[in-house]
């Protein structure tokens, strides 16, 4: 069968407030950041199937008559996408020859993409076709790159199979999906999500498919229907840093002092409440400088409680201070104890100011780029709607 | 009347932990800071009072004569030591021709000098003396000096008068009142305090005279029984600041984020009861290093919090890390933006570590001293116990 050419892209997700605070039952808020992950699909008549990840130096491909062999026609439908068919995960990993020791990016990458494949046309005649993506996300440091991936393949096969619409219109540059269709996107991207991380939690994916901003709470994860597009600058300073290490030190510390540290959770979770509270404002009144105020004290409130539960860094207070010596307010995103920060930057923070900080955040080392949140979710794109750098790279497979 | 000499010393104070929490009705501990406050009166025979206080290049003296005229005999016994006797204190005033305007160091510290002088001594014949004064306290520093010089004031005077006896025996260095003695130089050493603070919380006078720390709650001043002694470094970052501006800045940001705020007081209260409970276990069973580590926890997490309520400073900031990069924790002590710091060492904290830590400060253009906190309060001394440069600058008068 033969399948259209598509260009979609996901952004990646950051942690406004909220991040660990959640892990003991309070609200977080996740949203879109505008460092997107690009994939183009596209129709070959080579009887292969080729995935080319420049990013991770990965170039794959599979001749279509040995992936033939991976199916198994299922007795019935399956109508529950959210399960992982875990005989097919089995089978790829042993194609593969994948194990837990192996399991690198560019072996999850490869299982999360067949995956998808071979369940929406498995049941039919399997496509000859080229993906290829590149991301403006840095790998593996909490910034759902793995999530934009797994919507940029859940919306282009899915398109590719029929499943659901390509939403452009020929007057359109870009074009977002139907609700309805954003839920199969979603719950497609969820399972690559599961493939790679085992057990996420749907926010990254969530993010991806939505964009704008989510209400994380309880595993329970909410939409809000306006926030403001913010700039900011996205800071990774590269200190490595475990997640669960992290998570683990901040239970010990509630374990230890729960008297006062319980407090902190709530004050946390007031932060994030007052911050949503904000953004829904400014979404529906003429927006002042006091709402930008109010959401750089609370970035800089939820900085300190942070570093009360023990998630800072040193790396992270030069950020803070190195910003701060600029007007501008930065706290850290996701798990801490090194990793990514956000800078908050106003409508009319002059370009030079931006420039100037940047420059300073790089000779300290780190990666800074100037970007924004709460931006739109998985959208289809027009070649020339594509950064051209970017379409550049896409095209050279 | 002829008095007997005596060399008196007070410490200063330095609150641990609940500044500004306390004025939201939370608990506040107040040590003693050994930085003392060190006092000679000599008797002599020159009809005159004379008062020297070189740290603030101050030397009074009155005839007695002229002090006599200032002696209004009262109809009944003033029981009420609490209550201040407005009408000499206008009468003081007019005599030295203190208005609003004039009330600096020198005229608040002779108001209260000669305020407990005349009533101690005005109802028979005004002893010939001379006083001299040497603080190691900075002052307008929060640190207590004023209460230390009220304290030092009410012992000697009280001594000199007879109403309580020297307890110092002939083979002592330093000696302490009784309980009862104390209660007596705490109430005259308030009413010094009123007389320079007007509407005194009273914790000053407290620790001076009692020493060892002091949980203040509601107003309500408790003793705490036993205290362990603890290094530390006292550090004076200079930088001028308002502590009525300061309360007043905690104030407006609870009333403005009050779901964010005040579970960051209960919070600090929380730090408060913890402190005070490891503390008295230290007292109580071996000290170990995992008591050092929850003091020095506690610092740090207060710290954050006093960013939180927005009462840091970056010189306080240029403090906690200064110290931190030596393994030292610091938290500022008091009003904060800007004024006094302290920074918690192990009993096994190298010196050469203390000096070039304190070198380090002091390059910072910071005063910095090593001393301790929870060390007793108000004493009597025998010259020789008395520090040589100190003893040589009272005796010089």
């Amino acid at each position: 069968m033969q399948v259209k050419d598509i260009y979609v892209s996901a952004p990646g997700k950051a942690i406004l407030h909220g991040e660990h605070a959640v892990v003991h039952g309070k609200v977080a808020l996740a949203v879109s950041l505008n460092l997107r992950t690009y994939l183009r699909l596209k129709a070959t008549n080579t009887g292969k199937v080729c995935v080319n990840l420049p990013n991770i130096d990965t170039f794959l491909w599979w001749d279509l008559s040995e992936l033939k062999q991976l199916i198994r026609h299922s007795s019935g439908k399956r109508d529950e996408v959210q399960l992982l068919d875990a005989e097919l995960v089995r089978r790829l990993r042993e194609f593969l020859g994948v194990t837990n020791e192996t399991l690198d990016h560019c072996n999850m990458a490869s299982l999360s993409f067949l995956y998808i494949y071979l369940l929406l046309f498995g049941q039919r005649e399997l496509p000859s076709l080229t993906v290829s993506v590149w991301s403006e996300l840095p790998t593996g440091a909490g910034l759902g790159s793995s999530a934009a991936y797994s919507v940029c393949l859940a919306a282009s096969l899915l398109c590719a199979s029929g499943a659901i619409p390509a939403p452009l219109n020929e007057w359109d540059h870009t074009a977002r999906w139907c609700q309805e269709d954003l839920e199969l996107i979603n719950s497609w991207a969820f399972q690559g999500e599961m493939i790679i991380h085992g057990n996420p939690s749907g926010v990254d994916n969530a993010v991806g498919t939505w964009g704008g901003m989510l209400r994380f709470l309880a595993g329970k994860i909410i939409p809000l229907s306006r926030v403001p597009l913010l700039r900011i600058l996205l800071t990774n300073t590269k200190e490595p840093r475990s997640t669960k290490v992290l998570v683990a030190r901040v239970k010990d510390k509630i374990n230890k002092f729960p008297s006062i540290m319980n407090p902190v959770l709530d004050s946390v979770d007031a932060i994030s409440c007052t911050c949503e509270r904000v953004l829904s404002e400014m979404t529906c009144e003429p927006i002042t400088g006091e709402h930008y105020n109010i959401l750089e004290e609370l970035i800089d409130i939820n900085q300190h409680h942070l570093n009360v539960m023990g998630v800072g860094h040193p790396a992270l207070d030069v950020l803070c201070r190195l910003t701060l010596a600029r007007g501008l307010h930065s706290k850290l995103t996701g798990a801490g104890g090194g990793g990514c920060g956000i800078t908050l930057l106003r409508p009319e923070t002059d370009s030079s100011i931006v420039q100037s900080t940047i420059q300073d955040l790089r000779d300290h080392g780190f990666d800074c780029w100037e970007t924004s949140i709460g931006g739109p979710g998985v959208q289809q794109h027009t070649p020339i709607s594509v950064k051209e750098e970017i379409l550049e790279i896409l095209n050279h497979y």
